[in-house]
């Protein structure tokens, strides 16, 4: 069987398994809208579509800039092409008792949809149903997240062997980012250099200073290769780091390796952060650790779940999440290790970050 | 007076506009979180911010991530980080009436903020406040968007210069995006490149399909520059267009031409749409426009306001707006033909688009 044919084979029993909760949570039917989300389903990628799922209902909806594309049909779903006011047609096609994806949903297409819906329109935020299936990721999907991490990997190593002091950060953003389209991706999301003070913020944007001897560099980066996104940051020193760097270094490194030893399913996401949180806090740093733990990867580069204090999920096997604590001190330096991993039923089932999370001096 | 110092003054303006229509529609405040109106209004580009503007108000708030990021301040605004839950947070800092952007803002964000707020607390569509300040462009952004199209329009004019048959659309796609990103800039969207049959579907995605001989070529893209966009379309032949083509492209130019000329301050977007449609109708082609005139361009390449038959809006002085009018036959052509102008007291004010229109033949 070609890819193609088994991606097609699980986007159709995705919309089943949507179907099927559908049933469980006594909607009329789901009403689809995010674009991911209707890529996920249907493969279409155009920028406007709709999917209605119900019991005995699998219609897709786009208009009429999309009729070439659809004109040989999408597999298992009727298609309708709706002309004139997109909203209204829609609203014209659910039922009275039907789940929104909330999470993407706007307050404004709400309002309009009810306004113009049957009478009596429940529109009932449901969109964990999509995002709940979204996150357990199958064969076809894995395969393409480890793909796209290995192409980020080379293209990590390829940048490291140069050697980093000398240029600025901005350029070696630039490299990165050239070299992950080289080989036929694009980067999931702007690469991250940041080096010395720089490093201190968790989320800078490479600047035009040049990266000195004897630093800190953050390179946090990812890479999407046919709809799926890879993420993976590694801290590395730009020769012999002090006492004080080396000591954040082993404590984020520890704090990683702790939380990749308790990642497994049923495990809580607020727990596992706890793990994280934990071993820092002890070392004292615990103030300087700013983001959560990390998030879930796979057509978007940070989907459900969130790995954070506040999160209230647990990891489910086939999860494909980070795991990214890091430490940073303001106008000083900053630690960062994460990798991507997929959860199995009892441990980490795959890291598919591949580079060594020894601490490594480069040029 | 520096570009930088000329931004930041611009910035601070539209906060006191901001304001001043806070008072006017007598809401306690405005919460503005959209990403493309915080940086509008404060300059910020995180991923995380929120500005709260009131009578006696200017509060910008972000989370610890970006607490370097607002060491120095922000001019004119008062800037809280907050810890812990965003949305609790957020809520924490709003009274009872408080105007959202409900085009940006999501159900599952409102209904949170719902149950966080202040007790008795209505969250109140606003977002056009924001959307209608950004729509009148200042002399900085106007400045910005020309720079933009300047950009876009010399890669155009080397990618006709160099010819196009024998080559993929994926090819020329590319290399514009290339030419685009040597020069500093990013494409505003991904470029259209459709030829021959493709050419019908108004946002073919460029193939592999290799462009021959006497077809004609939809080109559209635009470069982004400094945050604001350009977007233009041309129409070109690779040959010698037979009587067909070149009563269809005839068409076409006379409807962006005509929408041109009644271009002005105070006409209806759905009059504008409606001259430009009437071109088509008359010649026995309406069912073939299948998409409506134009739309607003800023910071975002769609923004408000929307030309097309079911806009209620009319145009203002310095909105900047796309006119491309086009006619699609399924399997055989398509042209479509756009320019993006500001838009004057009493006509167009500034047409950037600068390639001609005449029909022309490429290699």
């Amino acid at each position: 069987m070609s890819p193609s044919a088994d991606r097609r084979g699980s986007r159709t029993e995705r919309v089943d398994r949507l179907a099927d909760l559908v049933i469980e949570r006594e909607l009329g039917a789901m009403l689809v809208t995010s674009p991911v989300s209707i890529e996920y389903l249907t493969g279409f990628t155009g920028t406007n579509g709709a999917l209605i799922v119900g019991e005995d209902r699998r219609l897709f909806v786009t208009d009429p800039r999309y009729r070439e594309w659809v004109a040989d049909g999408i597999e298992g779903l009727e298609v309708e092409i709706l002309q004139g006011d997109w909203l209204k047609g829609l609203a014209g096609l659910i039922g009275s008792k039907t789940g929104i994806e909330d999470g993407f949903m706007t307050v404004r297409v709400e309002t309009k949809l009810a306004e113009h819906g049957p009478a009596g329109i429940e529109l009932i935020p449901s969109g964990e149903l999509v995002e709940g299936l979204r996150r357990v990721k199958d064969p076809v999907e894995i395969e393409l997240i480890a793909e796209a991490s290995k192409l980020a990997d080379q293209v990590l190593g390829e940048v490291l062997a140069e050697g980093l002091a000398g240029r600025t950060e901005a350029e070696v953003a630039g490299v990165i980012t050239g070299r992950i389209r080289q080989e036929g991706g694009e980067p999931s999301f702007p690469p991250i250099v940041a080096a010395g003070p720089n490093s201190a913020s968790p989320h800078a944007e490479p600047s035009a200073r040049v990266i000195e001897a004897g630093e800190p560099v953050i390179l946090d980066l990812g890479a999407k290769l046919d709809g799926y996104c890879s993420d993976c940051t590694r801290t590395v020193f730009t020769g012999p780091p002090d006492d004080r760097a080396r000591e954040v270094y082993g404590i984020v490194v520890e704090s990683n390796e702790t939380a990749l030893s308790e990642t497994a399913a049923g495990v809580g996401c607020a727990a596992l952060d706890e793990v994280a949180r934990g071993v820092i806090e002890r070392a004292g740093f615990g103030d300087r650790f700013v983001h959560g733990l990390g998030h879930g990867v796979g057509l978007e580069v940070h989907e459900e779940p969130r790995l954070g204090p506040r999160s209230s999920e647990q990891l489910l096997e086939r999860d494909v999440v980070t795991i990214e604590p890091g430490i940073y001190i303001p106008g000083e330096l900053g630690v960062r290790v994460e990798d991507l991993v997929l959860v199995g039923e009892s441990g980490v089932e795959t890291n598919f970050s591949s580079h060594s999370k020894d601490l490594l001096e480069v040029g």
